[in-house]
């Protein structure tokens, strides 16, 4: 699914591309419906999303509908998705708002060995028995697949001082 | 590799196990060390495991060490690892601390479709050349594999207010 380009100066990829050998599988859960449907479309990240407005929100297949019960409007949760257009072979990135290669652990680029992104929302709107659950914001391609939605939590998710 | 047990009154689960038939497959990049030989003794969330101290690190498999350049001591990183013991087919679950069953997606239970847990610690020291990265804490089993790490990032994972 990985899309190939030309790798830019500096950048420096695995030899083989990891999905060839999993460790493990991951369930598509669902599918996040956004306004971009163009790659180059999607806002640059969750901010200009929530300046650039439009609705968005998931669509959980049948079967995990019920897995929403205690979830409520206002709530803020992390949204977990499968870039799966994305690379997963970097190692090093030269993306064009940094100065220099670095490496793909200190990037949120989409590009890494679990394509997996995170996104920080809250929910707007929520119908567990449609198994949809609207969101304030989302910075993906419409139809990305959705791995997981947790609860985000102040006394968890914020690093001590 | 799921655990069976019982499920307890109230408790809801899919037909099948989703791991049956994965959509994508991740790749395990390192492994977390932890104070945590058995479950029993892991702390219950990431701010009982600072109470409780002990060294915890990550150890990256070599071929991805390249990928941490660009991280820094002091840095709160998002660390995602695999729950590799956990069961993936609850939909309704009825842990001790709640007083009635809920939604897998409303809680941050281990047991989830897809069973990635998110801990935001911090570099406490780092060997980029032997891909070891010392965190703030942790509150998993030694061994548990790793998915992804990514910059935590005060803009991006904090939910507007």
């Amino acid at each position: 699914m990985a899309e190939t380009w030309d790798i830019r100066e500096g950048e420096v990829a695995l030899e083989r591309d990891p999905s060839d050998a999993p460790d493990a599988g991951v369930v598509f859960i669902g599918h996040v419906r956004s306004p971009w449907k163009r790659r180059e479309d999607c806002p640059k990240n969750i901010g200009r999303a929530r300046e650039a407005g439009g609705d968005a929100w998931i669509e959980l297949k049948p079967a995990f509908a019920p897995a929403l019960s205690g979830l409520a409007v206002g709530q803020p949760i992390i949204l977990m998705y499968w870039m799966n257009r994305a690379r997963r072979d970097l190692l090093l990135q030269n993306p064009r708002h940094v100065d220099a290669p670095r490496g793909t652990f200190s990037l949120r680029s989409p590009n890494r060995p679990n394509p997996v992104a995170l996104s920080t929302v809250r929910i707007t709107s929520l119908d567990p028995q449609a198994g949809r659950i609207g969101i304030d914001a989302i910075d993906c391609l419409d139809g990305t697949p959705v791995v997981d939605i947790k609860p985000w939590l102040e006394t968890v998710d914020i690093p001590p001082a």
